[in-house]
């Protein structure tokens, strides 16, 4: 007998599982064509060169590469000789090839969103999967800042629409940190470590950024920022419990947000760098229409996000019970150029799919929504019976006329005993099932079993879908 | 610069093509739904031993293998030292896998459908890709004709609701043929090389079997079987051409297959396997509730599937302008147990989601689904302009609205001339632009511009959103 299990770090989705991920995806999907966004899918499998070098020495390390096949397989020849493709390790470089490739059919401002999943040979561990779906929403073509309050506001309305009450979007510019950087004289070739390790304010402290950045040699002159962030912590906090009626969390949120940007004013005095960033983020935040954005949107000064190609706002969507975050991005507008001679403006958001599922399947919000009719849990709304061999098509013919009322029916695939075939409806989670014996068929009735309640009704053939539908 | 197509035989899906993927994706999905089939997705990547041995020497050949990583490949061990992983080939083995792996959390009865991509080597040729969608449908667990029967009924279903008018349903049985190729005296073991040569009748005609089976060296007792075919052949055109106004063409297909069905009976005589396999066909026939399903099946006596794991009926959807089949499936009561050690009785359909693309695209049926508004042709239902940087703010809570009134709306990313903004509408199929300059807006009014004609009409804010609708 041989192994049955899916590959190491690779999970089937039986049907439940399916009907969640669906749930989510769909919600995705609408907001974002609602802001015009369209769809785009790549292949899984892509030129081992097209790949190559795009993710440095991690990437290479965690890259699944294909075989060569047949006589191109080189044993002689190292690495080249083995693989000429690999499976598709992010959704931002097949985008920027796309970008390049199909640059005289797309539109001049191409927004895209992508959903498929991405292979990484990780070591997998709880929440770590070696097959992950990615969900990006890009775009391309435009340096306004129209385009970052949009998708701020689209990313709002999903994680509202999905249900979550407690999101917070938080926002920062990585130019604007870079401007600090220089103020507190850090030279730019160490800032990227500087940030990456000041991104984790959140999660080990201030403490524990200040020991890290001590043990990596940086001088204490970056201490005026941390205490600058501090001040601002406490203040924010300060202004959040203030017990006045009269003002509404948007408006608390909004003198945060203008003590935030207050502060960053004066410390990065006449830097033009840092004058110009803080104008980005007052226009961004004058843009946001919504209520849920303007009651979402928080600036956040230790915000930096780790990756390298950043180069203007940054956000991340975080929640109380998750450490890392729900969704994160911002401006890179150097990369989607990689394939071609131009520099390409772009700005963009990756939901992180398998990390929501994780969290509102924790939160019981799944329960939720089935107990409040919004998922489906089931494999169908009713169960036909089939009472004898004789009477199988009747039991069809209905099944039909069901459907195309609009319900999902499943026929019982054999004449057999009633109780086993409420049994099976009981294990498949159906509700409702039909039975037609011939006295039934002869008065062009059918008798209807709540299988929970073991109530049973009669009805005529004709009332019988709306019936099951109330 | 680098290349930047996709992978040799892969296919880039840009918005329009995912739209009208979607589009029959999404009936495939709701019409087997609403049969009570449940969705299913396993991974990309299977262990390369589940896949091993599963697709004979070509599926061998054809599949995508996975580079060990690390410490583990070892160049000095053969193709074992090589690689772990491979792509998935088809969705039955990882079915049959599941099957296997989760026996005790699936229903008796286990109805699935699994609509995802499959990897094949193969040398890519007019419509055959080395990345191609499988959509499968199979129903688990019973050896009832139930099963058949509503596997057909849900395929005419699909067709129909596909736009398809002219499509057949051939149905025939495995068993019956070799009861058949029993009575003509072929040895068991040369039946399957037969049924591949008899498979091919529709496309090289009778004369070109006869002459591929006498160059395999059939002795000539087959004859009386082809004899028979053309005789049938001869009939059903007949009946088929009656100019009868009393009799439907739901009433011909019924004399159609009564005859057949009679000739085969008179052929097997007392054949036990052949007689049991012909009431088989019978029932299933007797079963099919819905006109559509009776007015496009066929029993066809020439029907022969290639594959070898076939056990009971099989069947295959058609179209005149298509060589090939548009699905295929049948009864395949031995392959599912292939992980355990009980058989597991199956029945399923693969539907050629990639041929029905190119069928439909061929035939302008996307056209027509766009011109009817059934399918959508443009990224979005309007452009909100942007008349000013004063007005951007304005825009966006335009825009907002309209998305709540159901609306896909984009909003040109930047201030700037009119005419550049239409024209960008323009080229991406957005026939609708609102204009909202400085007077509009302090009188709560929008400006619609109908991109095709050119007119413009002033609406209030309230009434914009149906009158878009509209």
């Amino acid at each position: 007998m041989s192994k049955t299990q899916p590959a190491r770090g690779m999970r089937d989705f039986l049907p439940a599982d399916i009907r969640k991920r669906n749930y989510v995806i769909n919600i995705i999907r609408e907001v974002y064509e609602s802001y015009g966004f369209e769809p785009l899918e790549t292949p899984a499998v892509e030129n081992l060169e097209t790949l190559t070098g795009k993710y440095g020495e991690e990437g290479n390390q965690l890259m699944f590469k294909i075989l060569k096949r047949g006589e191109k397989l080189d044993l002689a020849n190292g690495e080249k000789g083995l693989s000429d493709l690999a499976l598709r390790y992010d959704l931002t470089v097949p985008l920027a090839r796309v970008v390049a490739n199909y640059r005289h059919e797309l539109p001049k401002f191409f927004k895209r969103y992508q959903i498929q999943p991405v292979w990484r040979a990780d070591r997998p561990a709880r929440g770590r999967y070696r097959e992950f779906y990615q969900c990006d929403v890009d775009a391309i073509g435009s340096t306004s800042m129209i385009v970052e309050a949009e998708l701020i506001s689209a990313v709002c309305e999903i994680f509202q629409r999905l249900g979550f009450e407690d999101f917070v979007v938080k926002l920062n510019h990585r130019k604007l940190l870079s401007a600090i950087l220089d103020v507190c004289s850090i030279p730019k070739e160490e800032q990227l470590n500087f940030l990456v390790i000041l991104d984790k304010m959140d999660k080990i402290g201030e403490q524990g950024v200040v020991n890290e950045l001590n043990a990596f040699g940086f001088t204490k002159s970056y201490l005026k920022y941390l205490d600058l962030i501090v001040e601002i912590d406490k203040h924010s906090l300060e202004i959040a419990k203030q017990n006045d009626k009269n003002k509404s969390w948007i408006d608390k949120l909004e003198t945060i947000n203008k003590l935030v940007l207050d502060k960053f004013t004066t410390f990065v005095g006449e830097n033009n760098e840092g004058k110009k960033s803080l104008n980005e983020l007052r226009n961004i935040r004058n843009l946001l229409i919504s209520d849920i954005a303007k009651s979402t949107v928080l600036i956040k000064p230790s915000l930096a996000r780790g990756l390298s190609y950043y180069t203007g706002a940054i956000m991340e969507v975080n929640v109380p019970d998750f450490a890392g975050s729900l969704a994160g991005g911002g401006r890179y507008d150097g990369l989607i150029g990689m394939f071609g001679k131009e520099s390409i403006p772009a700005c963009g958001l990756s939901i992180g799919l398998e990390r929501i599922l994780v969290v509102m399947e924790e939160r019981g919000m799944f329960d939720k929504l089935i107990a409040e009719g919004k998922l489906k849990a089931d494999s169908a709304d009713v169960l036909v019976t089939v009472w004898s061999g004789e009477t199988i098509g009747e039991s069809l013919k209905l099944a039909n006329e069901l459907r195309r009322s609009g319900l999902r029916v499943l026929v019982y695939p054999e004449a057999d005993k009633m109780g086993k075939q409420f049994k099976y409806a009981d294990s498949i989670g159906v509700k409702t099932a039909i039975i037609m014996r011939d006295e039934e068929i002869a008065a062009s009735q059918v008798k209807v079993k709540n299988l929970q309640t073991g109530d049973e009704e009669t009805f005529s053939r004709e009332e019988i879908a709306s019936k099951i539908k109330a």
